[in-house]
């Protein structure tokens, strides 16, 4: 295959380079950038020095259409609603890791995003890129439109709840914490070193644009829209994602039924794993992996579910579920470049 | 005031010496402990150097008795239930950081702690230190079982809400988060720094021993008990605890009525600060300091309040309240020796 | 004393805040300022909520002359050259802790700023602020340039070894480490949490500005020129400098003779603290505080001496040797304001 | 291949494991512990959940010489002088990552690590495994010394200065700094988080063992003896060395010889990278991976050289050099297992 990254110089675009130039299946690697033309990526991030021989090459839709298999786009949100339209009109594949294709009503990501939605055409196309929960139709994609990193961490832990009818939608809050990487590599006040470290911090209480993403999929499992509380938090760490998830359990649902549950929807789900009772996960045995990893307490005093569910948000909430949608669409081993366990500590 | 320290060496004890080797009230401070006795405390804590002279002496309860206007406890939970009483028969003030005074009901204790309950004479006489919210009987206790760290940050925070009925307290889901000092100086696996750094963790999930004591003031406000649910996690910092606490409100209670009723309750407090809507606090902002801040959102979708409430687990969580405590006890002003501001950044 | 602060709203200005709104001697402090003219100082800091009532200020040279005692300019270097000779002229005392007025050769300056230096009778006049040398000249002094943070861990650990001649000069090796916030409180990529997190980077090696004023009192002491090798470290932490120093000793010097030294010169400086033989003090231990603390060893192997020097940045590295400064040309003990113990941990 | 590692459970093993699970030439990974025998490693590390199948095992040296290839040991210094030499008098092959077989005097082994050196046949017989200079004894070895950490990161920067004569040895000064994870995984008060975080100090100043590793190395080069300097410091992160190494370089020496005599000694090095003038590596640019970055300047002030170099501890400082050593051993390609670029942020 040949592969082309759209934004390869962003945090998610950087992670892509790390999993693709390892890829069994990846004959050539080419980066482009609309700010960064010529400039190799290694001058930007010395870690690749010898990983990338290439420089970066301008957005030029025809030569790219004439040369890749296939492009993952990292651009940020509200540009790739404008430079994907005409690469898809060639026909070529597009794995997008922005939330531009993510929302099917224009309406709403405009609400949320405060941005113009994505031309209507590419939106009805494009295929929510949830491997666990998607696989037909990412299969048949033109466009996969990949996940948030919040989203992978929530839904992975919410759908064999929600579809097997096990806790009361309505009730459902969600209090997810992240790393700092989340909000990319453009230095600002929020993402100074000293404001963040020694310091834990909320932002964006009930106003995160991951919400639509999480009611549209919910909605979708329940035939019915069911508003989520969810907040979010900023953690003094780089990588990480753990949402930490309440519910009330319905009515003589019992524990040994959840877990049941779990362990059937992702009994082929090489990257959900699951807790046994009295274990939870942390945030760092998943790190540089594609993983999810889920643990299930059931508190008997308040007939409340708490969920706790970890990924790297770098991973299986961008650049890792990437490789495993192109792995999918291409009818690849799901685990193709992605084998690598953990690092730790 | 000649004031002493038992347990000095621990954080909480650390702490103490900080606030009172300047506190204006203070004549003398002495250094009590039972595993390091004759050592000076600046060969534990090299930050000490120049600021005590006196070696740490044994705990001689006669000798205490006779030099003592009061003792701070620092000794750990399990340890002050026989070490306390003693010195309060001989009629000695006592103000005790641990847990074991707590909870009035000693079968409670037992079931939560794992731990011998204190003798029920001193159970029944101690005093609950929240001191925003039990002035009078503080002023005239001779035991104040000051509170725990993640029950400040969460009483202080639902006080106003329950005692002006504003919220169904059956609702109350409370996702806490503290730096790693909380756990105290004994080095331990989960406390190592590989294992911490760049991690977070969830702990004790619906098991924590603050539970009943959240509950037991709850329940002197309510009239009645209700279980909340309740989850730890541990946060790559050394301090800091923020309680995230998820509520519904009462049918047609306002926004306004609740910042009202936040207002009132704590227009003479001066270390509780109030955040502006739309303004939530972080926890580097009170950062050595006794303060606890907390911000309040609605959200109209679900009528949920999430409210989110910051303190120095060390200081108004421990040390600092304390001091506050000893302050009311003796009639000093409330902020007597906690006029710092917090530091920053 | 009628205290201003000009640049209030950087970490200098913070923590200068932080240690004159309690300090006894000031009666009133007003902060100034270029960019947040009429801001609330706790909108941009929310740690200050209920320590600052007054807004700041534009710097107007006529109403500060009139109504100010001192001012202390903590703006950014070659911003002081301009802004501080008005008030001076007005015959105002400053203390300013750029490094705009600590060389008094304006063309070195120049090449190592590449910035146009102050006025030369400013520069003249100027007294270099490193306390614990210069009580004499600071006492008389109508503007004081505070030293810069790496300066002074470097020069108290110099200080007695090149006065008495225990060292040869021209073998001197600085490798020195700082916290972050040393780079301000302008968000930069270099300063960008998941850049600096879980990273050891050097930066300016053998260039950076520090490298004359360290000269220039090197020189002052000997009597002759001699130039060091510096190199500077980003630590993944806030606040600490630790200098390790590497110099031969001269043939015949003891150890004994050595620790004679420091002792001797620093037996009347309340904030240096000279560790015992085999101690060295860690960044931690002198954290809020202005203290110094400096460690010795001497490898037999190779008669080459090590000195450990640390401080916290934002207190003895500038606001807090500012305000030893003041108390020092004011003739007040010369801890006024600065009693705390270090926080710990 | 048939695989064994003795010791899997300390941070070595566990990065062996992440290395070897998916290095291409091995067949089957069996798991040693003396402490841990029955259990799963995953029990101990969650991250390897669903990596490794079988329980550890106990050392039982006739099944291990009958099923194994070879064997790495990463058991601790002091353990490996008796739990290795039975098994190489058996032949089989032993890669060792402690420090038991680096020195070839045992004398100087028991001045510095205080513990009786292992049999004088084997040290007589190991082959001290830095890649890059050892090349053919490696190939030939039945026992590998692996490079401790500290000297790797300084002996593949001072190779190519010592054996062209460029620098004077006895001027050699080595500050090194490294992450929290070279102490291990075993808690104690020196790796308390609470300790280490926002904290930076300085330990075994001339003592560390490491001295006499590096210097064995220089005299090899050298024909003869240079004592040099060496402190090591600990940073607040988990993973990375970095040791800034100054020296006087020899008159006349060129900085442009000094690059080329880099560039001709690495230019089959695949690993070792060489930063262009005014770039100096920082740690987060290896993270994970097996490389060493070295950066070069030259103070024309002084003629002195700084020179950074920097590795992952837990990779070249350890596990990943010893999977160097095993592919050098066994005539596999050198990256064999070793492809993954750093990762970043």
């Amino acid at each position: 295959m040949k592969v082309g990254i759209i934004g390869a110089s962003g945090y998610g675009g950087v992670e892509l380079i790390r999993l693709l130039h390892r890829h069994p299946y990846i004959e050539s690697l080419s980066l482009y950038t609309s700010s960064n033309d010529g400039k190799m990526i290694d001058d930007l991030y010395p870690h690749l020095q010898n990983y990338v021989n290439d420089p970066m090459k301008p957005i030029i839709v025809d030569e790219m259409a004439e040369n890749l298999d296939i492009v993952f786009s990292s651009a940020p949100s509200g540009v790739s609603t404008k430079v994907l339209p005409p690469l898809l009109e060639k026909g070529i594949k597009v794995i997008d890791l922005a939330g531009d294709y993510r929302l099917k009503n224009g309406a709403v990501y405009n609400k949320w995003y405060k941005k113009e939605p994505a031309p209507l055409k590419w939106l009805e196309k494009s295929v929510y890129g949830l491997c666990e929960w998607n696989k037909e139709a990412i299969k048949n994609a033109q466009l996969i439109a990949n996940p948030g990193c919040y989203p992978t961490s929530v839904l992975l832990a919410l759908g064999p709840l929600l579809n097997d009818r096990l806790i009361d939608a309505s009730s459902i809050i969600i209090d997810a914490k992240s790393g700092v990487s989340g909000a990319g590599q453009s230095p600002s006040a929020a993402t100074h070193f000293a404001m963040c470290n020694e310091n834990f911090s909320i932002y964006k209480v009930n106003q995160h644009q991951h919400i639509p993403e999480i009611e549209q999929m919910m909605a979708s499992w329940m035939g019915e829209n069911s508003p989520v509380t969810f907040s979010t938090h900023l953690v003094p760490m780089t990588r990480g994602i753990m949402s930490t998830i309440y519910a009330q359990k319905k009515e003589r649902v019992t524990l040994t039924q959840i877990y049941e549950s779990f362990h059937r929807h992702y009994k082929d789900s090489p990257f959900v794993r699951i807790e046994r009772e009295g274990h939870f996960p942390m945030t760092k045995q998943v790190y540089g992996s594609n993983h999810c990893d889920i643990g299930i307490a059931l508190d008997m005093r308040t007939d409340r579910l708490t969920i706790v569910s970890c990924i790297d948000n770098l991973m299986k909430g961008a650049a890792g579920q990437a490789v495993q949608n192109f792995n999918m669409l291409f009818g690849f081993e799901e685990t193709a470049g992605l084998e690598g366990s953990p690092i730790y500590p």
